[in-house]
């Protein structure tokens, strides 16, 4: 068979291929980012599919529109309304989870060899989204306070055009659990302005702060529709409907909708359905509160243990929200070697080479600290500070 | 905004735009491909989905595996069996509807400015989503009995290197309503290993046979993983969990499985898990047999209704299955500007230019039989007539 040249581009998720081996019940992972499970809203969910089958059966059972069905739209304004950014339902598309947003985002704006600016590191799922488009990959180096603006200013200049499109996470981001300041926020935004170019700003983890105050999104300052928006419900309420949402300005966003019409027509009509009248009847927003509490535990846990358990010379990061934690070893130590130690161990986690496009950095690792209990955080934690010692 | 270039080919699906129109509940619309909703088995589904969320709540919110739900991707199994082809559920990968499996295969095959070989006409949404993948199309002209050979082993010599991919619909076609004959699948098979190319055989009706024999699928006679199938629960059991399937040989399977990866992780699980769930208690085979009894008298009221006010040197496709037949009109008369005055008198139909990727043919439309009961049938089609006669 012949594929086409993408294809070369294209690998297997490290992590969806780590993930199936962490599946083992005796294993304790911090691999992926997995929500609590013992947190989801079973019963509402119940409710909300039988009210949706028993007065909306027909019609959720059918094709619905590709842009979405308005009254979750609806409640997605309401969403972003609550982030801060003040929109209109017309201006959101909804789509399978926050990942298609990062495809679709490749379609409209990448042809073969332009490139992309990345945060080094940046998330897994989206480098790989964006290589189907055969793109290359400029990393700018992050330090506390988000992607450094000179290294980024630097970049754009020196690959002119072909530079098309600005990825950042800027909350909580994963892998670094780190969050930009306002300051940074606000010189990318002119930056991007200066240049003319796109902003993809993905924003999963932004309702989940424990503490600090709320940062502003790129996509509330912008006033001239250059920034796109990626929201999900996957790590606020569930990820097994596989909704989230693209929201951006008129122009762009219908480019959005014709790459779904193309893609796959439309998200589910049942699931966002059942979405919409579930958040008619359940508070997402006191369910979020809930969320955190129960993160902010597992965060304090995780890093007390590492405090604890972790050698000398090994950093990490303290974030403030979110569901991940980056770590980095001296350089001499393989992560993905200790990697597959540390599964021999039944302790699992993502080794940091997998978050740089351009590869590199093999000395990192991400932690998620979502999936497991205190327990199991510091048992985790003490036999993965164990291997560790063995290395060093 | 700098858009990428495969941007400037896709354009609106003219079917969706004309559907949002057509749901204006005064109208009359064959204009859609929707199964009838009065047919969906609510109360079996919703009984399902509580079972999922008693039994396997959790899990059926979680994120899943790339691939699918094993147990589901069983039952497609079964259903491939049921339509003579017998293969194993890990050659599945489960999509959002056929559609995605559309955009997989030109994700896969088609660089940009290569050839894909379709039927003329051919199904609008295929055409759509390989026009993302920068493609060019090579129009085959098909009789009753599927496409001319003839003119396919011409076409293939004559762009050479640049043909990657034939894209047939050998079922029930849409638009056309034709259904391959046995000679013709073997011989394009035939063709295809001579030529060493792909075929994407897509195969949203075929268990919707209202009468004569069962025809083997291209794939059932593929004897070195050539031919790429793709199925759908929309048209025989509900479009709203957008569940589909790719079944294809292992090597090319995994191509599928990594854009999966990279386009949007995986399924719906609680849908995913729902349908097996449903497979297992609800009798689907059962289902069929009552959507064929209903398509077919549906069918037979079409049929009726035009040779009753089609005027002379109308002709229309016969079918034995599935949910559309084609009409030819003469060649002076628009059906693009045909399907604006019949929406005033308030029937809808598809134009038939949208099925023709390198356009011309105006004179053509596609009738949708499945959504509407005999009466609106008749009284549509009467009013249809009347127009044409107008026009002629």
């Amino acid at each position: 068979m012949k594929y086409a040249n993408r294809m070369d581009r294209i690998k297997a998720s490290e992590i969806r291929e780590l993930l199936k081996l962490t599946q083992r019940p005796e294993i304790i992972s911090f691999a992926g980012g997995l929500p609590a499970p013992e947190l989801f809203p079973l019963e509402a969910v119940e409710k909300a599919m039988v009210e949706t089958m028993q007065k909306q059966g027909a019609r959720a059972l059918q094709y619905g529109p590709t842009e979405g069905y308005d009254p979750l739209r609806k409640h997605i304004a309401g969403l972003m309304g609550a982030m801060g950014i003040e929109t209109d339902y017309n201006n959101i598309l909804v789509t399978n989870g926050s990942q298609q947003g990062l495809d679709f985002a490749g379609r409209v704006f990448l042809n073969e060899d332009d490139y992309v600016i990345v945060e080094s590191p940046s998330y897994l799922g989206a480098i790989n989204a964006f290589k189907a488009y055969e793109c290359n990959f400029l990393e700018v180096d992050t330090d506390a306070d988000g992607m450094l603006m000179d290294q980024l200013e630097a970049t754009i200049r020196e690959h002119g055009d072909k530079v098309k499109m600005i990825y950042v996470i800027p909350d909580f981001q994963n892998p670094s659990g780190r969050t930009w300041s306002l300051e940074r926020r606000q010189q990318l935004l002119a930056l991007a302005k200066q240049y003319d170019l796109p902003i993809l700003e993905d924003n999963p983890y932004g309702l989940l702060r424990f503490e600090g105050e709320h940062m502003p999104s790129i996509r509330s300052m912008d006033d001239d529709g250059r920034v796109i928006f990626l929201g999900t419900f996957s790590k606020i309420l569930i990820p097994g409907f596989r909704l989230g949402w693209v929201e951006a300005d008129q122009e762009v966003l219908q480019k959005f909708i014709l790459c779904k019409q193309g893609a796959d027509l439309q998200a589910s009509t049942v699931n966002q359905i059942t979405a919409a009248n579930l958040m008619d009847e359940f508070d997402i927003y006191e369910h979020i509160e809930n969320l955190k509490r129960v993160y902010r535990k597992r965060r304090d846990a995780m890093l007390k243990a590492m405090d604890a358990y972790f050698p000398e010379g090994v950093t990490y990061t303290r974030p403030t929200g979110g569901l991940f934690t980056w770590v980095e070893l001296p350089e001499r130590v393989n992560t993905t070697e200790l990697g597959v130690k540390a599964i021999e161990h039944l302790v699992a986690f993502v080794p940091g080479a997998s978050f740089f496009p351009n590869s590199g950095n093999q000395h990192c690792m991400r932690i998620n600290y979502s999936m497991m209990n205190e327990e199991k955080i510091e048992e985790g934690i003490k036999r993965l500070g164990e291997l560790i010692h063995k290395e060093l």
